[in-house]
């Protein structure tokens, strides 16, 4: 299962950033699920480029629902969505096709499909395929939120600049749900916006991580061991191509601590059982404990940049310097947080059919 | 699928830590391969409590392979692994049956089954299951040798003491080969070992940071999105219980390097084509590219410590105490990391047999 | 996996008979197959409605392949091919919609989708989606003939009447590779056409049988048990809605014969192992021995006939009638032979891809 | 995934013919079912051979569950079967290693395995591991019982002699399932017995049909396309060896009935919707419409027999006469039954546990 995500609830991708369309096909989708194109739009704008810290390249996004959607709710069979791809200048690329952009996925892409890959921006590789993911996502999320189950990511740090840490989940996560820069504290905001645009001006790029929050999932949805909420989650998330790092509840820090404090005490509170910490984010032995899903990933500065860069001519097999010329972002953390909530959302659906079956989302009447 | 790892190559997990035994199945091996019992004992040893900084229960880890080996190769049909539980202690469990110790699964398993589960000494969440990751995996390792890739890890950070980084990782995975703690300083090793005894002496337990290197893969393994070598091997990490993160090449470190820094530049190098740096952990876009793949993973605290904890009673869903008794290890992140290896043995392999079929493994006459 | 066919290479169906779009996706197919036009129309025809014997239903068939395909052959990425609907005649359907017809699935649909089903035309149950079938097929198809793997199929039989045994497998495929009615002996397509016809006027329809062989498979392909080859072929083949048995070989004729018949002798011929009959269809033990694959397939009468049936009102679990109205097919036999040689393609190429590697079909250079 | 059967519920099978063990891990069962010993019992009984109709092979057929039962309980974790092999008698083999046995996968295992597969007695492909099916299927078999979900299966043909049509359902699945030798027609019954030992006396075999009804299924169940009811079922059917043919309903029957015949018209009766013929078995469209499940299997001859036959000599590469000995089954028709209905208990569980949720057979309190 290459370009498939989950098991009950999968997530097909396809698509070229310069080819005819790119889409997504969500299959194992409960039947009766309000789709709303409003949250559709309002995700896809989170994802579009805005303003000089993103690319200058203008994509619309406009997207059809050719299949599964039956007078406005899902019906249960496949749901394919296409974007056609519009705002393509191939002839960027076509000049330096032989060159591997370094940081990128060309040479990979080379060896593995022997020269045959739509090279040009990136192919199936490009970050444009997430607008499909973003699309299918946004179902995804509005179903959730009629469970309660509510997601939110903010950029934690940006470069060396920090945003405040999560305070009330939900009223955080109502907050970021309009914004296209995504961080609590307005000033952190903005310095990194500066921070953004003084890589733009270096003709580099900067990269930073991101905190994501889950809440309302119920206590005992994963699996021991290949199929753990970890497993599943990491798994998502690692399909976004920059991301290089993702750490749960305490994560990395958990070195830094012993057993007597990492260990979250569960506490009876009001009928519902809770723990007083969280550095477990919400994950005991790959289980969920109703407590708040917590994980940060690692996103690597955008690898194209306008700065001349030493690389090799993939067909010469010799050295070469290149100079990347089209539009590019200067930072894409801010742009990849939707993605993000999208793939959470689709692990979480994915699990929570698996346990409950697949009408969880149905409405009842 | 719930307990199976891998597509082409599965491995799927049996047992529970004082159930009559437990065990493995690998399927979709190639035929022909060598199965050294030396190698499985090396392995198995590794992963053995020794000394005072690991538990006092002894496991023999007697192990039977029943099926898919036969004249000492594999047949290509699917290998059991069995290994019998011996040295239990059933007792020390039952009477915390109610209590959920803190860390653990105890609750969340709870939740999963209703109480059904075989709550001894954490059942099927239990470590005492990756014996069997071992076993199967010492006829992987083997067979990735004969291929020329090679997998080490060490310590590289236990609480706050640092190992030194990797040199020479041919040396270094050599060195590592035969040490029950993982660690490439000695000096390090010695103030590491000694700050687990302390952990021991306090009641508490600590954690720490492996770090793993493979050497010797073919560019062009893996898949765009959610088959990426990321997200394959960190599925394949998440699986071990106490880990909590994973980062590959840089990692969390991208947030505080700029993309001219972050890219690593191809160069042609004696007819091979190389990176000069490897801040991508030899992973472009979800793929090989020929460089070794590099991964660090953050393992907490054992969970399992003396001191008194709060905690709740699962059944009267009130607050309790509890004070662990039994055997525990203070640290496991020496133990841990042959399971590592182990794990990274089965991803590489599962891609191998994808990309090159199922007779890659198969020796040639 | 619900709308996904295969391991290694996957097949996912989209789409609704009156929905915007039916199409499919493509995963995991080797880089640098040529993707022939002009076969992907010469199957697309074979499938479409042609003269009395079939609906009266014009569709045109009009199908992009939007990702996947690059300078005429394919990528290694997904390839999506999306086929517009157009002819839709959808208010024929809607004043019957409470009305299950009887050998359809809307009862059964209504049973799992709640009512939220596409009822429109059959929605995603719909032949209509074999078309992109048949568009997937093609590529698939001429990627096997350039290996020497050649798949055809005829009527057997049709109602009462019977075609001629298959003679020179590769002349009959080819004889069979243009034909719309797909039978080799002109006489018995004459009388099977009137036969349709005599159902047509009668307000009523037919099935029949067809029989599928598949030449230059090597020895060696399928799994023991649950991943046969029978096992894969007949996965596949039930996903076509009118077919309700498969036989392989001798099939149920095998209860007529004793084991000393029903065994295929080997024999070395010219520095190749044959067997002297194929009772077995070429497949011992659930996988390829080196013969012919051969399978038949029962096909029942197409279930939308004119004549007035008993059924109930699905909401108000009431008996009724029902007399259905718009187009219909009085045998669907002939049309759904395409559907079977593709599919019977893909099973091929996912164990092919399987056994030998990605780039199993990738030119050599 | 190779010997991996189902996507919810997995049954994965193990063990060699003359190994050390057999055996079966089932994965992703709800928690809370009792495993009853004694129905295990009653149907490994059933599978193991009984009087002159069948192979004077011992099996006792030993087994223990390792693992995933707790008090008696099945825990929701995997349960792993293992049933030792002790009535070997490898010399019989070793003998006539290079010869191919006409009808078995002696050639197709060598052409796959080259040459490392274990030869001795059929090794994986060997009907012994149907043991493990057995095992494991009553326990689903007991779960299903317990949702009011029956299944029973009878020899519809040996030879040419013919058991009666199922009448009552239920009171001939009471019925059989005490009976080795399942038969509705006790004078039918006898001429089979005497067929069987003919086939015996002449050192040959005899195949025939096996017919299965499964009652109780609510309706709703399996997928449109790719995994059909009838391509679930087909798939875990073809897993036996003998196996080489399947029909549902009418079968191969439709093709001699008009579809104003074939067409099952639904009736209101009591509040249940039924139909009043049930030519399609069950199932339309690929999913269940309440009605019992039937199908038949065509079930080939055993391909052991004691004649001379003609083969080759799979080194050599030359012709050769093979003259079978050791221990085997004239019919394995009957033993084949209780196999088919643990595979279609395990289907139906996996669709069912899909639908409904892990913890669909938990009981309630």
């Amino acid at each position: 299962m290459k370009n498939i995500l989950g098991s009950n609830l999968t997530l097909t991708l396809f698509g070229e950033s310069h080819g005819e369309a790119i889409g997504a096909v969500i299959d194992g989708i409960s039947p009766g699920i309000k789709v709303d194109r409003n949250e559709i739009d309002r995700m896809l704008t989170l994802r579009r480029p805005a303003g000089l810290i993103s690319t200058q390249r203008k994509e619309q996004d406009e997207y059809s629902i050719v299949s599964g959607v039956f007078e406005g709710r899902t019906t249960g069979t496949p749901i394919c969505i296409i974007i056609q791809n519009s705002s393509q200048h191939s002839k960027d690329y076509s000049k330096t096709r032989s060159l591997a952009r370094p940081g990128h996925a060309d040479y990979a892409a080379y060896c593995k499909y022997h020269g045959y890959e739509d090279y040009r921006g990136g192919g199936h590789f490009s970050g444009r395929i997430t607008a499909a993911i973003v699309a299918a996502g946004a179902i995804i999320i509005s179903a959730l939120k009629a469970k309660g189950i509510e997601i939110g990511s903010h950029i934690l740090r940006l470069a060396d600049i920090c945003d405040r840490d999560f305070g009330n989940y939900s009223d955080d996560i109502k907050y970021l749900s309009d914004k296209t820069f995504p961080v609590l504290s307005k000033e952190a905001a903005e310095r990194m916006n500066a921070r953004i645009l003084k890589a733009r001006e270096e003709c580099d790029s900067v990269g930073g991580i991101l905190e994501t929050v889950i809440t309302g999932l119920p206590a005992g949805l994963g699996e021991p061991w290949f199929e753990s909420v970890e497993s599943k989650i990491s798994q998502a998330m690692f399909a976004v191509g920059g991301v290089k790092g993702i750490e749960f509840g305490k994560g990395f820090g958990m070195a830094d601590i012993c057993g007597s404090e990492a260990n979250d005490p569960f506490r009876a509170e009001n009928d519902k059982i809770i723990t007083t910490t969280n550095n477990n984010g919400g994950i005991n032995g790959g289980i969920t404990n109703g407590m708040p899903i917590i994980f940060r990933l690692a996103v690597k500065p955008t690898p194209s940049i306008y700065k001349k860069q030493e690389t090799i001519d993939i067909f010469k097999k010799e050295n070469a310097d290149i100079e990347i010329e089209g539009r590019h972002d200067p930072c894409i953390v801010h742009r990849a947080r939707i993605v993000v909530d999208s793939l959470a959302a689709f692990t979480c659906a994915d699990m929570l059919i698996g346990r409950y079956g697949t009408d969880y989302f149905t409405p009842e009447e």
